[in-house]
């Protein structure tokens, strides 16, 4: 028995994880191979590529992908690396290129991957051996997610559950308003545990729980709840929480601000124009999450969307993107700083907890601590997490 | 047998240690194990926190351990991990809490760990399970040491040592008048085996040399040492040297400026006011060492302490502080900067020289070389730290 | 059979090598032990080091050695370690000392490395067993070679097919001129293959191809190296290609610049005075390279010479020197910027294609792709690889 499956076993439903799960590289190696090199994984938005030849490259762990839209628009993901001597072809994060030609020795690919030509070489060549290894590409609404597996798991759920709430933002047509990056010194674990709880949100959060009604786990929100629905089912719009449970690695939620308030905003007031198909602004706030590196909050106005890759056991990076509508113009609709300050502070807030978590927990004498009632979304984390190790080693035996 | 038992089995008394002991990680995680994890560890003075709520941190290795005093004026000192989930409680290096209450969901606990309260958790919360996991603690006179051991080493043959050379400066009404922090790119062993011996001193540590006789090795002594001691003995204080030998970590000693000289000073003046009892200047210099982290050099009128710490085989830091009469004043009785003049320069030569003594060891053909008569306290380091790591092979074979 | 010897089998002639060749750190540590500690290894030129004392050290991985002209002009190399407890000795690249004193307790050797004295040790100290351990040194007409094996690899050929190539550069009597260096994320050998082809010239390195006829491998240069063989003959310079094969590591050619051009210059015009023996500019082009890490190319005003030392499996160092006659007197003679410029712009060309290239293999999914025919002293580089690493694994079974 290896060390992960001791692991496994030794843990207790409702308390924290043992220390190894946030210090030990071994089980960070087995996790990129049964969750990140397996599972679908959030890339980017549809609209951050609008056009033919429009590419970005994600980097997982050491794994380069292009995406890039073809002339029919489809998306195609691509493993970056040349069929000939393996040279990186995109070189940017994002870019546009009419052809993925290699900067090494020019060979040239077509969008879709496959070899148009190779400069010098025989003629004998057999180019349809030599495409770029494809990567899985599934699209939810305008959000793009590749799995590197070579057989990724079924989406299907998931595309089912959160589609629903996707579709009234139009992502096609919105635009990206904001870009931001931080790189944690926190297990990327710890992040997603952070973002699955408000058992923190009272003492930490003045600014949120100041919008959020509820968020301080104190204030009775059920009457508020009750009543927002009603007005958010009148528009058409979808209000059913899809717990994560099962294999599943969806969530999906539609909850309220306090009445009164419209956006996600340090004064509740609205920051943009309504996205899509809202019409007007209200105070429904869409949550939803796509395990492992999927996290958004959706307000009428604008989507705060954070993707979260791992560098390594004890670092993890966050990318942030604010997304408004496509019709939205900076300066006259929008301004970034009153678009992203709810949420810049929220996070930082976050950021600060996930690395003091990580340091405490290199303590020798940590040992899994009992869970609050409020925090039986970590639980079920962690049940998705366990169960996905727990088939990666069976296989693997 | 492994690595460390056959380097172990290799060494020749009187010549250097073989080249992995300063080289090889696996060898460090021994010594991590043996020694630092085990072993009393000086930690900081207990003026550092004078008030009740007062705390520093230290962390050794990856681990960090809260130092604070409670209400009744006793020192506790405790992993730096809560009990919930684990995070750090304690962030900065020094500060000053009430109450020790993690940043993450308030739990609250005593300054003596004990944990008081853990907001919205179920009324049937075994509180009494769930206090901050304790770290072993012995004040010397003031000087603070901790052990990571659940059983850690008898200390009271240190205590009994070093006691008599620390009592007449009276730390606890000492004040810290500066710090300074170094990070070196040497093996901890090397920086204890530089201050050790002073065959190096003639060449390199001309300042030292002018100051303290016979650092030189060539000049001879004993009539000064004689004669001071005679001085000494008269004011009370401990004068006899206690070796290093056996099991025991320490060591201390008393010696002469030159004549004439009352301070650690480029010009033998004093820097600041007499300490606690001292009430004249003397020629004295109290040595004081504790395996594997504590060196002290104290005069009449300051104290020059180094605490050193691993980062890893081939690195450590080195904090350097400084102490003076609680009742001295900056400015008027004393000036930082010739305070500190002598040691950051003679610090300085030192911390040269061992990264030099690093750098050539990582040579394939480095092989241990004979050592000089005058280096005789470097072999009985040695000793102490050989025993440790054979006793520590024993136990856990 | 272990993880080397597997891909060792799964090489296929004229495809690049497998992914861990250039990424894993167990295969680059099987290099550093078969190859880099056993090979000569370029470290400079004696011009550097004129003057009996001069040296420099060359920092192979961990190791440094010393390279130091002694009062008869010949040149030594040493482990810098010293023999007492290894202290580094010579602790600058390059520099002066009348004698080598280590910087700790000043033992003093000669600068053929005996040990002269060694202050305040016994009598009885048997100093002729404590000189510091020898590096073999070779030398071919002014180029320094040294190895760090016990007992290093014939090297006769090597000398013999590189001494007429370099002895008309009279290199005794040359000057640096100038000198850069560039840490790149690129396994050494990508470096290597990089500057075997000139596949990738065409596209890429456009002010080279502007000078050097064929280089576009589209031109043909047939006459133009037929009718400048006979001038070069006429001048008593070597002409024959010598062909890397079998197990020597050497490489070494005389190719024609465009008719017209004198140098290595964006204008093809010379840019300092003929060096040595070269009475006029020509249109040669000397080229020479000793695997593993020697790259020279000359005209008849300069040298650019290359030394490629790895860091890890990652990352590597290359040095780059420019030589000029040692008559040649900056500003008058030749001017650093129009030196240097065509080899800087087209190094930095290269720099990038073998970062790009170490991108793009650590891909999972990269796998080793066709060579061009244009590619065939890649795969001489390859074989002479291959080999070494097959006979270190043999002889280590």
């Amino acid at each position: 028995m290896n060390t992960l499956q001791l692991l496994l076993e030794q843990y207790k439903k409702g308390w924290s994880l043992e220390r190894e799960f946030y210090t030990s590289q071994e089980v960070f190696e087995q996790e990129m191979t049964y969750i990140w090199k397996q599972h679908w994984l959030f890339a980017g938005f549809s609209c951050e590529i609008p056009e033919s030849g429009d590419y970005l490259t994600y980097m997982v762990l050491d794994q380069s992908v292009i995406i890039i839209r073809d002339d029919d628009g489809q998306i195609y993901a691509h493993h970056n690396s040349c069929r000939h001597r393996g040279s990186a072809i995109c070189l940017e994060e994002r870019g546009h290129e009419d052809k993925l030609k290699c900067p090494y020795h020019s060979w040239v690919y077509d969008k879709n991957g496959s070899l148009r030509s190779a400069r010098l070489m025989p003629d004998d060549l057999d180019k349809s051996q030599l495409g770029l290894h494809p990567v899985h590409v599934a699209m939810i609404e305008g959000a793009i997610f590749i799995s590197l597996a070579d057989k990724p798991p079924d989406f299907s759920q998931e595309i089912a559950a959160l589609s629903p709430y996707l579709r009234p933002y139009q992502l096609d047509n919105a635009k990206v308003a904001y870009r931001d990056r931080y790189e944690l010194e926190a297990n990327w674990k710890l992040i997603g545990e952070n973002f699955r709880e408000c058992y923190h949100c009272g003492p930490v959060h003045i600014e949120y729980c100041s919008v959020v009604v509820g968020a301080n786990l104190v204030e009775d929100r059920e009457a508020v709840v009750a009543e927002s629905k009603v007005l958010w089912q009148q528009q058409g719009l979808a209000v059913d929480t899809i717990e994560n449970t099962g294999d599943a690695s969806h969530y999906a939620t539609r909850y309220p601000l306090r009445p009164g308030m419209e956006s996600y905003t340090l004064d509740g007031k609205p920051a943009a124009l309504p996205m899509g198909q809202y019409k007007q602004y209200d105070n429904g706030v869409v949550g939803l999450i796509n395990y492992p590196n999927f996290w958004m909050d959706g307000v009428s106005d604008y989507i705060w969307c954070m993707r979260i890759t791992p560098i390594d056991a004890l670092r993890a990076v966050v990318d942030l993107t604010w997304l408004v509508d496509g019709k939205a113009v900076e300066g006259v609709d929008y301004d970034i700083e009153r678009l992203t300050e709810f949420w810049k502070i929220t996070g930082e807030q976050d950021w600060h907890l996930c690395e003091n978590n990580q340091k405490g927990i290199r303590s020798v004498r940590y040992e899994p601590g009992p869970m609050a009632p409020s925090e039986e979304d970590v639980v079920n984390f962690h049940t998705w997490y366990l169960n996905r190790m727990r088939k990666g080693v069976m296989k693997n035996q």
